[in-house]
């Protein structure tokens, strides 16, 4: 939907609301795409907003709530009547069921589950067991399966009593009589076979499952490397459990993506793009800063250590933001390279000493071309210096050595987070800058000082 | 495939090719799933590597060849004989086909062209027409099409003639006898209906489309929006002209997300992981690196435009560092914020105002609680100062402005590349960490001269 119609539609609805014309708001509400009124009541305001959604048949409504960002979402949740709630609750895929569960006040947990439908409430108990952010937490209960010893009639009639309940059917997964799954058949193939031939024959045996308790990290890399539209999932005793169609693995991708890139600019948890409690939003982010405020007291300790050296050479001061900004950029460039193939699980492909001394190699070339250029500014075109040459030549050796040392840094700081089980992201975020700025500004000013006593 | 399995199976093939144990060589490349096979042989070297991949099956090969990362497959293409390469080439889906033969170079081109299946031939040539980064670039021409005016039964014997060489067929769309799309049927719905239904009467009327030009970057965010499997691509006539899968728009999203992260660490164009030129990767690096080196020099001009300050009160230069570092990471993450927003098209659901008032109100917070800190550091721990409470608050009163200016300007500063069509990306880089530096010591610098000139 364009951003043009969208604002129409707003208006619209604002409109009629005010005049209280309900039937043609619910004509909107089914005329409009689900995604499109998700996308939409977050601008309503509160009253319209819920005006608006009460309006919805069950069905619209589950959607649009799958459909909404977490604030908007929860501001729905805490004022719809439970006994509406229920009704919505049993309109939706058992996964989506078990994250709006998931997330209600324990008191309407409780209310909720005692009075939806007995099927559905087995199953969200069953899936609320999960860690959120496993392929237990993610995946679906509605998927087709077959006995490997029925036929491909078998699997017809199956998906055709099972249709209205599963939006999507791709495959039909094969599972011998103790449960474990043994095969896969894309449901295109039911048309091209006889219908009496057995499923055993007719299945692809090399079935690509995920367990259980695996991250969804692994589970969408997994997806994206073979290319698969759906996911079976399976418990230890390799029986199939449920399955993950890959709109869900999208929305696990965008999620992680999300959270390396806030990560890397040191905002901890994921800040959703919809809050607005400046407060909550501060407490994500304040705690990066404090830990860069500290570290740069570091430098400044570093700097007044320093202070003869920096008051005998007034031009010393100048360089140093030139100093700390190269080392950051170079630094996250490096870590930036290192944690995306951490996390796209390409690191393999280039081991760990080839990736680091690719950045050293890289280090040393872009240093010695900085280095120089800025030798060359200072020797000249920088007015009122004394010893240009070879204030130059130091200013412009440091430069290259700050570079180099913040390359490895940037580089092996991410392996060594990896290893000790931290997110690598972190690295690449205010940690490192200000690492590399204390070590930067300690080798400028110690071969500065070096400079002062042995070469004047 | 586990890191363990794959050096066993890297140890295994270098010793079978040593060997020349041809046919336990083709049993491992029939066994061994080509997206593996693909992460594979990266890392066997040239020889092994060409001689592997002469040991597959024309279907294996282009499995793997559409699998592989860019770098090794420009050097396998480089080596791969003519006549080999048109029997791969036939065996993949158009998009494929026309991704690697756009990769060629214009001799090899020609003669893939002329010598492949005049069918494929005619399809890959459509497909080299459109942009590489718009649906049309992106679209397959394998999909399964009927008349609406046609039955259950006939889009199942489509599908049946058909199947053998479209890969994944989840959806068959209807079209009207000038070729343009009006509806689409999923699947599974064949099974449910009577076979002399016709397809208008059964078909979603509302069905989501792209336009060939669309740009992939939108293309997957409708797919992504609207939890699509595939998606079908319309010219300007509205007629059906090719579908893009999941799988594709996956890819998209990841090559996005990448692509934004690595300008935000100041990489232009994105970097390939297995890059190993030294001089490649430097080529894309280096740029940034100048721009930041100029815009330091700016800053070092304004140091010594404060020359005299900074000697009467040498205190000053010690936080240097810690202003611009926090001005740096806060206008970090403001700037991500935005851009990130902008990517994922939520821009809209929070206006221009709405978003930069957040960043502003969080900047003062912020800006007050670090502010105060640096303040209370100054006047009750740092050694050797004079004047403790009014150069403790004159810095602390400069860090609040610093870290405002830069949540501002880093928040501004995206919508108006957007605006002027740049990637927003870019501003997360270099670019707005050397403004936030020159600005941030300007106001730094500015406040400290006020004092020493009006309140000593």
């Amino acid at each position: 939907m364009e951003e043009q119609d969208r604002k129409e539609i707003i208006e619209n609805i604002l409109y009629l609301i005010n005049a209280r014309d309900d039937a043609a708001l619910s004509n909107i509400a089914i005329d409009t795409h689900p995604a499109d009124l998700a996308g939409i009541l977050p601008d309503l305001g509160d009253s319209a907003r819920n005006y608006l959604f009460g309006l919805m048949d069950a069905d619209t409504a589950s959607r649009v709530i799958t459909e909404l960002d977490e604030v908007t979402r929860e501001d729905l949740l805490n004022v719809v009547k439970s006994s509406r709630l229920i009704e919505i609750i049993d309109e939706m895929d058992s996964d989506d069921a078990a994250d709006v569960v998931a997330e209600l006040p324990v008191h309407m947990q409780k209310q909720v589950l005692a009075n939806i439908e007995p099927q559905d409430r087995v199953e969200v108990e069953k899936l609320l067991h999960f860690e959120e952010d496993t392929a237990g937490g993610i995946m679906a209960l509605e998927f087709i399966a077959v006995y490997e010893d029925e036929t491909v009639d078998d699997a017809i009639r199956e998906i055709r009593q099972r249709a209205e309940e599963i939006d999507e059917v791709f495959y039909v997964y094969a599972i011998d009589r103790g449960g474990r799954l043994t095969g896969v058949v894309p449901i295109k193939s039911l048309f091209l076979r006889n219908p009496r031939r057995i499923i055993r024959d007719i299945m692809h045996k090399d079935v690509i499952s995920v367990t259980v308790d695996m991250d969804q990290e692994q589970v969408a890399n997994i997806v994206r490397k073979y290319d698969l539209s759906a996911v079976p999932v399976v418990d230890k005793y390799e029986r199939l459990v449920g399955r993950i169609t890959i709109d869900d693995v999208v929305d696990v991708l965008q999620e992680e993506a999300n959270e390396d890139i806030q990560r890397m600019a040191g905002i901890s948890d994921e800040e959703i793009l919809q809050e607005t409690s400046t407060f909550r939003i501060t407490r994500n982010r304040l705690p990066w800063l404090i830990i860069a405020f500290l570290g740069q007291l570091m430098a400044a300790m570093v700097l007044s250590r320093f202070e003869i050296t920096l008051t005998e050479i007034a031009a010393l001061t100048f360089f140093i933001p030139v100093i700390m900004a190269m080392g950051g950029n170079v630094g996250i460039q490096s870590s930036t390279i290192v944690v995306r193939s951490i996390a796209l699980n390409e690191a393999g492909a280039m081991g760990l000493w080839d990736r680091f001394s690719r950045e050293l190699r890289v280090a040393m070339l872009n240093g010695f071309l900085i280095g120089v250029l800025l030798a060359l500014v200072i020797i000249f075109i920088w007015p009122n210096i004394e010893n240009r040459p070879i204030l130059g030549s130091i200013i412009g050796f440091a430069m290259m050595l700050v570079i180099i040392n913040s390359a490895v840094f940037g580089s092996i700081i991410p392996f060594v987070l990896n290893k000790l089980r931290f997110d690598p992201a972190i690295a690449t975020g205010p940690f490192i800058t200000t690492s590399n700025d204390v070590l930067g500004l300690l080798i400028y000013l110690s071969l500065a000082t070096f400079y002062l006593k042995n070469l004047r």
